[in-house]
């Protein structure tokens, strides 16, 4: 199988772009690992807490590298890459941490108040359980999550920085991009070039803090090329449910533009009649509002499949 | 067992008011029932669509009456009130449509283009499953998931149209509004003037036409009065969560109230250290996206008790 | 000329209502003056200040009062009041202060950081100039421009509070409900019940700090009554320009409503072709963002007079 | 004088970014001419309307091309490019037109309904006036107002689509980027890399249709650089004021965004007390609603100089 590792010169970058050279080919059908770095390079530890880095150079080159790009053979323009999570293999220690002037209670951008203090929180993984050490010395279990919080192919013109979510993926925060899921994405240049990284354990919805349980991860892929399928927001399918991710802000349109490209999938692709798919959707559709903080909020919209 | 009519004159509004009498008084911790009118005053049949009335008095006289005001022995400003939804009693038909104008989709409010057309479906309700008939002939089963849309009491000035959901409850349109939780909601006036209707058999999140399958039914309540008991927005609990339900517009900023309010609540009940409940919130809450269509949003903010 | 008291008992109010009787009756074309309080009731001064009476009834029970509801003979549901602005007499003091919580960039309703201190600053008012003293010993000073913050008429089912614009009028905050304008409000009860206070001696675009130049005004007025006079916002019209003023979160759902109706009264009573008047919009109309820190945003969308 | 032209190959780009070699490199105070394109590459005329290009690649491959990079010799990251606008040259003639679904009063992007139909409209430019020839026949004139809709420097990582407004300027279609007027541009890269175009012959607040009276023109610049200069957002001087133009959705956080930096502008400039700044900005502040229709808003929130 082969193995992308991230720690070769030119593997990791902060943007996803279609102006580099890709650091591997693949086959549609192959399966594929990828090694990935956490949200800010991998530079946390014990001795090095965000408390330390943060407003340092070494922080601010190390947000949130992704790895990239992998050009699919055979992927051609107006074509959408398939790509099935087959593994997200977790390291057995994770980082959640608050940062000044960031997260979805800080508002500080507009506040002539004082920011939070930064604050680190390293968590134990173990047989599938994030431990979770409080300030008042118990240890919270909760079940891990694997989850990619960034993946996406190249736009035609734009280098586009990794934190942000768009309509070809990028920094979707969404729970779903999860083991056993199929991601959607566009292809707007030959290859596709894909990029990706930013692995979680656990995240909860709207990632209100801005920092979910982050990991480095090895991701195992495999990809195939569906021709000349177009798409105006990145797709999930799961064994049960549908799902359009869209980015916006504010999040109303986030939930609306991913409403609107499910209720046209439903009518294009499975023959709905238009109004019985919206009325559907305000009957039994699901919404996941998945982050709050990034430049453009995400919101996945949700149809079950035993309604097709 | 009480049982409160709607019939009777005087027992259904379009605001929710500390102005008019109370039409009954319930001791706390008895069991009682309420009659409540669906969300056009059950107006509609099969000679009467919504594309016969709409844009008359007929209906605009109609939209979203709420039974009460309910007053509740003993209960005194800074109250709360803990509303148990001991049952919801549905008929065997519900009714869902599309409004010109109106919903997430339409947003013709900013439009030069013409709106959509009205439309309306009726839907069996039988066991437990509702049945959508769809236009190509297909009959879509799935569960029913009986929900009171609008319950709130009343403020202390203002006399509030009862489409609004607010800090005192109102039209929240929330999923979670369901049997066997208890919705907490402030005593604002002497007695609290509980006033409740709009019930859903089956709503999805963003209730994104602006319609949920809609019903009359018969709801059986039990409140207690919790004295002195602060809290900025309405509150649920269920068996396995605590929840806060804000609203606002835009939508994330009622995402952001209600996990305020749910990080004072683990801070100040539970004990938690605030950077810790702030982290778990982003690493282990879930958030509703109750609806996108009222004229402010409605989002619940959820934490698992299990973590308490 | 009738001369309005606001201190009579049952002359000013928090909300603005159709519930309680006429504290006068005017003739449409009859000149009359009406006192208004401040934004907090007349209570602050160099022995009250707000970092005094934060937090207390006091001053939760004096927010925002409008004197009213005026009676308006002969006017009729469907008809609209012609208000003109016929003068404002300013007082030789107001006031400005910071809230703790409130403002555009305290943001603190989302915050875990500390919000600001209550702050007040009285100025003088002198022939037509304000005079601010700083904290660093200067004065600085600078033109008044008297304004009525807070003008409405009352809405047929609720009793909204004062501080809320909306649809009716309400607290629009608008710089140029002024002297010399005529501001146009709908009727929805017998008689219009028009309310008033809130009077500024100067204002910023959008209000950014939640609070005015503040003072109490004695306000003329001559009122029109237009028969069966639809529209869906306050309208105002200056020498030079119509204008429309919508209110909305977020802000630019205002601007969209109020360049909307500004176009259909283009279209309507001045004969544009609608695509003309759209792209004549975007070409010379202009636009204030009066404020940004009630519960809806207010904007004025304005056309010039010279091109109809 | 210096004239740069924006026929050569490699001169006009639909990105603004550094990974391009310079087409020019000026030195600090020399005046120089740029020539800019239109809107759309200058391709429409009389046998060319949008009503023919509309979703062409001939149109998709002209959308908003802008001339650059222009390096400044001695510009160095960390320093500000202080860019007086000597003069800007129109042609005898503008376009503005209607995109379906595009433009503020559009917001089909969210709906079921039917898009408007594309309309161009020509206008004829004549010493300083502007001719719009209406539907109904008659032809309406009003001051030519010239203003470079899109001027920004280059990013370190990504390379912007020019149609986006943002830290560095880009496309903030303000209409007091204007003659005689001084924008301020951060530098990030060596040589500050600035790219112009997009000029505009008549603007409105908000922009409403999503296009001004749009022009190729011939701009003149001269460059000043200000060592170790800081600001989180774009600058500019007039006469009477200074502003700061910030860019977000939604609106709201825009005019948040710049009142914020003018309030630090007044601090740390001018010496103002920053409580005094925030009252001050709420009772004189001037905003412009510049755009409502590009990827993110934009906003200048203005401060007098003669209070300064």
């Amino acid at each position: 199988m082969k193995h992308i590792t991230k720690a070769d010169d030119g593997h990791a970058h902060l943007t996803i772009s279609a102006d580099r050279e890709p650091i591997e080919t693949v086959e549609p059908g192959e399966t594929f690992s990828v090694e990935t770095y956490d949200y800010v390079g991998d530079i946390l530890d014990e001795g090095t807490r965000m408390e330390d880095v943060w407003g340092t150079d070494e922080l601010d080159d190390n947000i949130n590298p992704v790895t990239g790009p992998i050009r699919v053979e055979g992927a051609t323009p107006g074509d959408a890459l398939a790509v099935e999570i087959v593994d997200i293999d977790l390291p057995d220690r994770g980082v959640i941490n608050v940062f000044p002037n960031f997260g979805g209670l800080e508002a500080s951008v507009f506040n002539l108040a004082e920011p939070s203090a930064p604050n680190t929180t390293f968590c134990e993984i173990d047989d599938g359980v994030v431990s979770y050490p409080t300030e008042r010395g118990e240890v919270l279990e909760f079940p891990a999550h694997p989850q990619i919080g960034t993946i996406g192919t190249a736009e035609k013109h734009e280098s586009v920085y990794s934190v942000k979510p768009h309509d070809h993926g990028g920094n979707m925060d969404c729970k779903d991009v999860t083991i056993g899921n199929t991601v959607y994405l566009p292809v707007d240049v030959e290859g596709g070039y894909l990029h990706l990284g930013d692995c979680h354990a656990a995240q909860g919805d709207g990632e209100i803090c801005g920092i979910s349980v982050e990991v480095p991860a090895v991701v195992t892929l495999r990809i195939d090329v569906l021709e000349d399928y177009q798409m105006a927001w990145p797709r999930i399918e799961s064994d049960d449910e549908i799902m359009v991710v869209a980015a916006a802000r504010p999040a109303e349109n986030a939930a609306k533009l991913a409403y609107k490209e499910l209720i046209g999938w439903l009518v294009d692709e499975y023959g709905f009649d238009e109004t019985d798919a919206y009325q559907l959707c305000s009957a039994v559709g699901r919404a996941r509002l998945a982050q709050l903080v990034n430049p453009t909020y995400t919101v996945a919209a949700k149809f079950p499949k035993e309604l097709l």
